[in-house]
């Protein structure tokens, strides 16, 4: 696709977000909510469920789109879009909150949402209206729908998982006290799936196989949702490791901010690839410099991954994990339903990974 | 109903928690979580949920019991406490953000969650995952119940409503800053209503008549829970103002506590009525004390209360509110249904009444 398709695609979601927003605001007038409440809640929306990447909420358009192999109606548009607005609500959600956990200073190069003036504390009320926003847009649109009680349950279970991969990351990491003891491998790929695989990968792809009615089946081992999720969550780890790799390797210009995971005590896969490496004597440069408000510890680690080779082991992981993934797309059956229902197709999985294979930033 | 046939309630009651506790454990353990984030929810659990009046909770049971009018299977019962223990399970949530939100020390007798040793603000975390486990119960135990869904929608819609609630209580009460302009009897209704009636009241009657089969009308004015809710709400709103006059005029003994609403700015029942009474000198004295970290300011603001005669004016309040609650019982039908259908009941509304009415803790 070319950039100009890409930024019209973009501008198109975007122009879908100011309708729910309105829609949010008219439901608090309509419960005769004050001037100044309805302002605060719409300020909150613009603040912080736009001016992302939004390749989440897109992905949701993007995949109806593939599987109904034909372009949208704009009765169909809106819905796939609304769908995606909520999981950019949800992703809102999680990111107003977990900056406030981890006392970040800006998102998206602003200050972050409890750092604006007069916001503070309110914003933990704020994250969960976000959510909120979540299940009265999609009773308003999906209400009638056979699959909107599947809609609903995905959204629990999804916004469960990645609540429990935040406690996990809470506790194994947090940023004032270094135990890399508690780190591992294991423990990282279990943080990834539960902390973002589930809500970026599995969630956008399902909610758009339900709004092309594809049914479960009474067997998983022949339900295209649990087949999708076998290829998503793997597809998602690849890109977490991905992202963690590019904040110590990527330049500035590449990722678009200056990489901070060793100062932050961050669970990194390069951490934990490292700590399989290690000789005693570098474990103890790890333990002593790894997680330090402190540029020269920063550089001491950055110089033991150099020295241990983690940009080449991250060159066999990308290449091993490419080949799984491209493995795994290679076993969904394409079928043509007889009934003209929509089915999955391999292109739903191909295009999330050409997007991510040896991305730069 | 003897103390003792209390106490015994109450301990059934509590005897269901440790089994849903078990469950939501048992959901992280066969999803491979670590030892030491199971241990963390079981806490959680169990410093924040149990351990209240459980007064909401206890009246989804109640409520079954009367609309049923029989005892319970023992199959029913575990049903409707758990209905009961969802209810406990989102002022759990609320109360654990809140407590963030106000910078509060203590609540139920012990430090406020977020001040527990490590928890800080884990705690943030730990509030949502109380509401998921909501929805996760709700699934395991109803998800092939007819109405399930209502279910879902009726905790969707209560949560967004008590965060409006709060969210205007937020920006109109700020503890940090006083501006009594902001306050009305107007305002302090809404705040009410939607910070604490539906959740308090109208939430656990509804759950209870949705597990009873009542089904709703296709227009609202027939619908039995537009009626419920034409009640409770005010009902709550009755039971909001008795607390806020309380938190003034009960003794410790009284009310468990020593009351802290002038200290702490709040939006009370006693300063929106002392508001409308006020000569401008005496606005003055209210708008220099109120709200202050000082116990002679306070002292102040209470002898203006005698002054005024708040306390009259609270008697004459909880009359008319009495009648005027007693008159909206009055218009619920008593028909029994021809096919032996479960039905509204006046002895619904009157056993809250009756357990509000004249209470002094
Ligand atoms: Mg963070
Ligand atoms: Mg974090
Ligand atoms: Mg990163
Ligand atoms: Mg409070
Ligand atoms: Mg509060
Ligand atoms: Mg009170």
């Amino acid at each position: 696709m070319t950039a100009d398709a890409k930024a019209q695609k973009r501008q198109k979601f975007e122009d879908v977000f100011p309708k729910l927003r309105q829609e949010l605001l008219d439901y608090l007038a309509a419960n005769g909510m004050p001037k100044d409440a309805i302002e605060w809640y719409g300020r909150n929306l613009d603040y912080n469920v736009p001016g992302g990447k939004l390749n989440r909420g897109l992905s949701v358009v993007d995949t109806v789109e593939i599987l109904k192999g034909r372009p949208l109606t704009d009765d169909e548009y809106f819905h796939a879009a609304l769908l995606g607005w909520c999981v950019e609500l949800l992703q809102a959600f999680f990111l107003v909150s977990d900056d406030m956990m981890d006392q970040s200073i800006t998102r998206r190069g602003q200050p972050c949402w409890y750092r604006v003036d007069g916001v503070s504390y309110i914003a933990i009320n704020d994250s969960f209206m976000l959510e909120a926003a979540i299940y009265h847009l999609i009773k308003s649109h999906f209400r009638s729908e056979p699959y909107y009680v599947h809609l609903l349950e995905l959204f629990h279970e999804t916004t469960f998982q990645t609540e429990i991969g935040q406690l996990i990351d809470l506790i194994t990491a947090p940023e004032d006290h270094v135990d890399l003891s508690k780190f591992s491998l294991q423990k990282h790929k279990l943080i990834v799936i539960y902390k973002t695989a589930y809500y970026s990968f599995y969630l956008p792809v399902a909610l758009a196989m339900y709004m092309c009615g594809l049914s479960h089946t009474s067997t998983p081992s022949t339900d295209p949702y649990e087949l999708a999720k076998s290829i998503l969550v793997p597809l998602g780890e690849y890109f977490q490791v991905q992202d963690d790799f590019l904040d110590y390797a990527g330049t500035p210009e590449q990722i678009g901010k200056i990489g901070t995971d060793i100062i932050d005590n961050k669970c990194s896969w390069c951490v934990n690839t490292a700590l399989t490496l290690v000789t005693p004597a570098q474990r103890t440069v790890l333990d002593e410099n790894y997680g330090r408000k402190d540029a020269a510890a920063e550089a001491r680690v950055k110089a033991l991954y150099e020295e241990l080779g983690i940009r080449a082991r991250y060159a066999e992981y990308e290449e091993a994990a490419y080949k799984r993934i491209m493995g795994l797309i290679e076993t969904v059956p394409e079928t043509a339903s007889a009934d003209g229902q929509a089915v999955l197709k391999k292109e739903v999985f191909k295009s999330f990974l050409d997007k991510i294979y040896k991305r730069q930033k």
